[in-house]
């Protein structure tokens, strides 16, 4: 009983964009914000309470889950929903960035990828049709092209060069993936090209002319200045289609998705707001606050009292402060749940102020809270 | 608004009691077991999730708590229950029992312990009284004195000794306790006297005549075979007020449990259900499961279908196994409320076979699903 996957635009203002995406699973309200569950486990989190945070999406990484337990065993067990208990829409990226960011001695040709892996030191292939493979073997609903991702800066010849390369596996992908016939389910395409203008807008063109269900934004937040990613992406959504979803990759800080958002994206995924709230740094109205600091140890106050989950109320900071301090887990598992949940937020009011065609003014009220800073403790 | 703290017998079978505890901050049906807080988080866990595991009071650790945060810094943000924002009984131990067995550099004396902190090496003194003052300003519902617990084996010369110290430590304590006129809060005495049957004897008959609210039986499982403990609590119970609560201390695994409270103990609290989940192992109506184990890396069973919570119905072994094995903070967080929710179970029903006079049969049972184990993987 799979619906046909679809995007449909809702509303417009300026370029910032307020649509909806149907996949097998269900809908998801864009522009949207994808926790990130690298191996089938957004990372201390109870699937229910990650629901709970606002999400209607998580990602899976195919270089993870194809390693351990591997997709064969996912598939057996009854898929990628089933094995982590989240019955909502997954996307699974295509386990090229991983690849190129964790293995050692890896390999590409034309086929694809071959890498040591780091949990067992084994050699894998990742070709291009084996990724489209996996990502149906996990029961994606929506799977991602293998590309390959370089790390900025780079010369134009290498750019280049992977660029051409993405494109061609881009093309493969989508026949494997057609092949497949998994009806209701998507593909999305990858637009390369580093920082070069010329050729992301080569590889725009040309994914478009091969089709694909959703566009991805993707190496990006790799080592380039925020200006570069944001002139990028500028660039680059305006040559996407209107009528399909585009997603930017890795993305970011809370303030890289309010740009970013205002340039035509609609979704994100990052490790961010899990991965600093393990750290002990909370993301608030307020900006970043470090709850490490002993500023926090005898501060009564909730890390906002007007937030609308119960995690950033229900404790104060210098109980935050003190589970940090004392690397209590409880203290990782509260700090990521209150991030996903600030995150879940604005691409709540961002959606609200598209709506209602008042994205400029939330978009300085958003910044003002943040450059005005944590209010001070009594 | 504090109700007065009363203990009520509802019911017996043989040995076993059926009881409700009454403190300021509610009502606990014993058999209860009490998930450990030690530095006011239950590890890993959110607040309302234990509370869903069945948990009715949970234990906070005066040692950890006095040196980090720090008593009147937990006061001053509004007590131990507002801190971790438990709004439900807590029970406080004294901070001796750790300091034995954290502590380096300890010296006793009349006056009650000095000892280095673990953490940044001051030299901090516990005595009796401060024992006390610091579980007020934590806001303990049920205080315990201080005592002094010896590792067993030890000699009678020793055994003796402590015990006599901490019968003097008890009087004080109360004396402290009534100073301090906390209005519907409750101080527990405990009995020493190691492995010694006349020690244990006199300790309990002198701390009845002392009178406290209820009675722990200290001391034990620090390294005695079961059959001495669970002699030890046979001799004991008798010698203690039928109309006040009986807490074995540190007790125990699941049999210790269904064995003590055969015995007539009414209260427990164990770091077993936590320190094990954190650790992959399971506790379960078939036994203990150590999900590390690799036969468990393709079944898709949950750890018991017909478990009251969720988390052992709505995972697969399978996936308990891959979480365990990738290191992943959510194996810990999902075994130990799997855990803590087994315990509360087992608790549950032995209140209600002991209402139901049929404790002997469910204690019979019990161990038989234990015994019979795990049902083979298919």
């Amino acid at each position: 009983m799979n619906a046909a996957f679809s995007f449909k635009l809702l509303a417009t203002d300026g370029d910032a964009r307020r649509g909806e995406v149907v996949t097998a699973h269900g809908a998801v309200q864009t522009p949207a914000f994808m926790p990130v569950g690298t191996q089938a486990t957004v990372k201390g989190l109870m699937p229910g309470d990650v629901r709970a945070t606002g999400a209607e999406i998580v990602l899976g990484n195919t270089y993870h889950l194809m390693l351990r337990p591997g997709a064969e065993r996912v598939a057996e067990l009854g898929g990628l929903h089933k094995f982590m208990n989240w019955p909502g829409p997954i996307l699974t990226d295509s386990g090229g960035f991983q690849v190129m960011s964790l293995s050692e001695l890896r390999k590409l040709d034309e086929r694809g990828v071959t890498f040591r892996s780091h949990l067992n030191g084994d050699m894998v292939a990742l070709t291009v049709e084996r990724a489209i493979e996996i990502q149906a073997l996990l029961g994606a609903d929506i799977s991602m092209q293998l590309d390959e991702c370089l790390q900025l800066p780079a010369t134009r010849e290498e750019i280049e060069r992977a660029m051409q390369l993405s494109l061609r596996w881009g093309e493969r992908s989508k026949r494997a993936f057609e092949a497949a016939a998994r009806a209701g389910y998507a593909l999305f395409g990858i637009v390369q090209g580093g920082d070069d203008t010329a050729l992301r807008a080569e590889s725009a063109r040309k994914l478009v002319d091969i089709g694909f269900d959703g566009y991805a934004i993707g190496g990006l937040a790799v080592g380039e200045p925020q200006e570069t990613m944001l002139r990028i992406v500028s660039e680059t959504a305006p040559a996407l289609p209107q009528d399909r979803p585009r997603y930017l990759m890795g993305v970011g800080t809370p303030e890289d998705l309010l740009e970013a958002v205002a340039r035509g994206v609609d979704m994100f995924d990052c490790v961010l707001p899990t991965r600093n709230g393990r750290h002990g740094l909370a993301f608030s109205r307020f900006g970043a606050i470090n709850l490490k600091n002993a500023r926090h140890a005898a501060d009564p106050r909730p890390l906002d009292e007007q937030s609308a989950h119960p995690a950033a109320r229900d404790y104060s900071r210098a109980y935050l402060h003190h589970l940090v301090k004392a690397n209590e887990m409880l203290g990782a598992v509260l700090l990521s749940t209150i991030n996903l949940a600030y995150y879940q937020d604005l691409m709540r009011g961002m959606r609200e102020a598209i709506a209602a065609r008042r994205f400029a003014a939330f978009r300085d009220a958003t910044k003002e809270g943040w450059a005005q800073g944590d209010i001070p403790a009594r």
